[in-house]
């Protein structure tokens, strides 16, 4: 079949015209450190007991998977509960295809036309892509030059746009550092103060982190959300497995709005294959976190300015020279090393790999740096 | 953590307080014919080529999966190229985590807060429930009481509500029959003379209909969307696995409002491996077809009132004594044998299970109507 005809000739949304797909440039480079995928494959032991789960399910394939995936949301709640110093039940955990499909029911659920959400930016770019997807007014809040959030500016952005939903990434990605306790009650509450809006903290990244998951808190706190995903700890991005914890009445919500039988059966017995071998995997998030760590010191030791990390990536910089920071990042690709340019002005986003990966990498830097792609301030 | 919350004590969009999940009561009995499931198990040889084709793609688990499927899209392309009459390229095939996930897509693309969608119901319940989730207005067209599309009327329609996507369920589900070519055609004209409108024909079951497919209307008609699943032919209702044939250009509407990464590298790799076993599978629907026209047979020489079938269910009544058809569900309940009521008044729904299930509920049926529980007019 020929094509003939272009988007803009079909009848899409107006806010949709124009607009490209979401994605990362996939590219055929010896070192991939842009999308913060785990570096580890899956044990053996674990590849063997998925395909040993997956058969089993495929036996009954012909049938519905279970539509509330009990027997997931369980050992889901089970994990959180070992490893997020507060006991979780399987009615406060939801699940679905990624993160991404967990957000997008809250924001059926609790945004949608005439609301809007509101994110402090720069952050996981799929939050504002989600509320257009679901029709959700999305604000742009504000962080410090530091890229942490400013409490007093981010109660006055709520004050005054009071929106029904506001995100926190915590670690916020792309830039790396965790949010406090302290900040996330204050900005819970700041948002009750107006209306009773939901509360989203975006935990992706938080098993990276030096402090401790925000679950404790979601006690007496029923507008109160943490999301997860088995992307980055268990390695499992191919998998696309999310989750929340909540308030019960939250997962009761999100079932008016969810897809039925979203969750397919092998996606069911892959994910909890994968959380029976937890132990090995999250061996592997203390690898990366002390590769991490040497990762910021080696950049900072180069001179470079780095932001505080308790994820599995490291934002650094600045590169303000000519062509700014896409000019290093074609420089670093140059070299076999792909990172990622999330459009922060003067900054770059490298995943961690694997201690040879990110030696590659610091190789190539030291390069770049030595070649004078840099700001003056710094060399 | 104690349930204290009610869901309405929550911020939930005005339009879902007071709503119940969707889904089909879910009871454990010896003959259950009330979802559409293929009851014929996956052959061991294709369990176990999806055993070690996920194994294959669980080694590369820690990365993000194929974006845009090419693989499967390019499999699902040659399978509609094979059996339906026309070819179609890997270019006009989009796919997602069960129809219903397309359809989402297509609504999120093409209708949305301040659009339409026009279905003709009785027809599949989960249009209009996509619809409200997506913000998009529902209108319910008309049908004869015969349950089939009246062009005429369906035109009336059209015209008078001007919507922006038009439904056409073919065969359709609850009530069994297809939708010839002519009707499609008429409508999909007074759609588009209207104003540039998409014509979603939704063929979920058309591999069990007596007719050919409308994927060769596809060339020159862009507006045109055809969509399928593997639920009910390749008797994968558990894989959650649908798709649609379209214009290149829809296609890439559709790329705008995807969740990036939606189908997990296990569900790509399993549906693989299905679309590698397809003429097994095509077997059991021949058997089916063969059992659902038995069915059909026996009913009606049972004196029953039974709607044509191209699917694999039958849609039979009237019943209209007391208690309408609800109170005949329960008595086949009762008999063991579990069939779906849809609310269609006087009506109930039958899958087509395997000969000993369809003996067993064409039993129980004998013994409900010996009873008299069936309209005055028929017995």
């Amino acid at each position: 079949m020929s094509t003939t005809l272009s988007l803009d000739q079909l009848p899409v949304r107006e806010e949709l015209r124009g607009k490209s797909p979401y994605g990362a440039p996939q590219l055929d480079v010896p070192v991939r450190l842009n999308t913060n995928e785990n570096p580890y494959p899956l044990p053996e032991p674990l590849v063997a007991r998925i395909a040993e789960r997956v058969a089993e399910a495929a036996r009954d394939l012909n049938r519905y998977p279970d539509r509330d995936a009990v027997e997931l949301r369980t050992e889901l709640a089970r994990y959180l509960t070992r490893t997020g110093g507060h006991p979780v039940a399987f009615e406060q955990v939801w699940a679905a295809n990624g993160s991404n499909e967990v957000l997008q029911q809250l924001l059926q659920a609790f945004g949608g036309p005439g609301r809007t959400a509101l994110g402090f930016e720069p952050s996981y770019s799929m939050h504002s892509l989600i509320a257009r997807g679901t029709n959700t007014g999305w604000i742009s809040g504000p962080r410090r030059e530091d890229f942490t959030v400013d409490v007093e500016a981010a109660r006055e952005a709520i004050a005054e746009h009071r929106p029904d939903v506001v995100f926190i990434t915590s670690p916020n990605n792309p830039t790396g550092t965790a949010v406090d306790r302290e900040t996330i009650l204050a900005l819970h509450d700041a948002a009750q103060a107006v209306k009773p809006a939901m509360v989203v903290v975006d935990e992706a990244y938080v098993e990276f982190s030096h402090g401790a998951s925000l679950l404790p808190l979601l006690e007496g706190r029923p507008h109160l959300v943490v999301s997860r995903t088995m992307s980055k700890a268990f390695g499992a991005a191919g998998l696309r497995l999310g989750y929340l914890a909540a308030d019960p009445a939250v997962v009761d919500a999100l079932q008016l709005v969810r897809l039925p039988y979203h969750l397919s059966a092998v996606n069911q017995a892959t994910a909890l294959a994968a959380l029976e071998h937890t132990d090995t995997l999250l061996g592997y998030v203390d690898r990366l976190k002390a590769e991490r760590d040497r990762v910021v010191t080696e950049l900072r030791a180069l001179g470079l300015d780095v932001t505080d990390s308790d994820a599995n990536f490291v934002q650094f910089g600045r590169f303000d020279g000519p062509g700014g920071q896409h000019a290093v990042w074609q420089r670093l690709l140059d070299h076999g090393v792909l990172v990622r340019d999330n459009g922060v002005p003067g900054r770059l986003r490298v995943s961690t790999g694997t201690p040879e990966e990110n030696t590659a990498f610091l190789e190539a830097v030291r390069e770049v740096v030595a070649d004078g792609l840099m700001s003056k301030e710094q060399v």
